[in-house]
């Protein structure tokens, strides 16, 4: 088919690992990336980018150094470039990322165990 | 708060004009608007840049000349640049739309009727 929808659940059924953004779509140089998170992630900052979170299912909340945010499905919040943030999920969370292509998941913490290849598609 | 999360639901509430996109966050230079649309819009373009519809209700069906999409909740896609759609939408869809801050609704097809002003906030 021609044309054909990207469906967010089907995405999400191919994978099971956190942590690990796989790229749906591309909007000019930006990317649309599907993942799941658990637990607690790395403190980062991504100096040259702002960073969209859309929440699919269950509670996501995100560490600032002075406060957080919960974000539950149907809720999106846009980290500032530049600030320091730690994303935590007690339950299994899914979302939708948006970012420019090429953004790694862990920012200006390279290298950290949680560094996941940033232009893995799915 | 110092940081709030944007709730699809709550800021759909607070409007009900069709084809007029409202921007509810900032990424860098792009938007996130939420949009309601009922109804057959108007075939247009973007000459510029690609436009993400990703719909959270209803069934939302774009029209290309060779062909189309449907589109249901939890499902998104993306017009590629320079391509000539039509939206349609038999019942009330809820979707956002994301793409360059200043894009027109009607693209090449200014001072169409429906053209809605480019950078409304909600």
């Amino acid at each position: 088919m021609k044309y054909q929808a990207i469906n967010f659940a089907e995405k999400l059924s191919l994978f099971s690992e956190y942590w690990s953004p796989k790229v749906v779509a591309e909007m000019n140089d930006y990317q649309l990336k599907l993942v799941k998170l658990k637990g607690e992630f790395v403190w980062h900052r991504h100096s040259d980018t702002d960073e969209t979170f859309i929440v699919l299912e269950g509670q996501l909340r995100i560490d600032f150094k002075d406060g957080h945010v919960f974000l539950n499905a149907g809720e999106m919040f846009i980290v500032p470039k530049g600030v320091e943030h730690r994303p935590f999920a007690e339950k299994e969370v899914k979302a939708i990322i948006i970012e420019p292509k090429g953004v790694v998941n862990t920012g200006d913490a390279i290298a950290d165990p949680l560094t996941a290849e940033s232009d893995v598609w799915i």
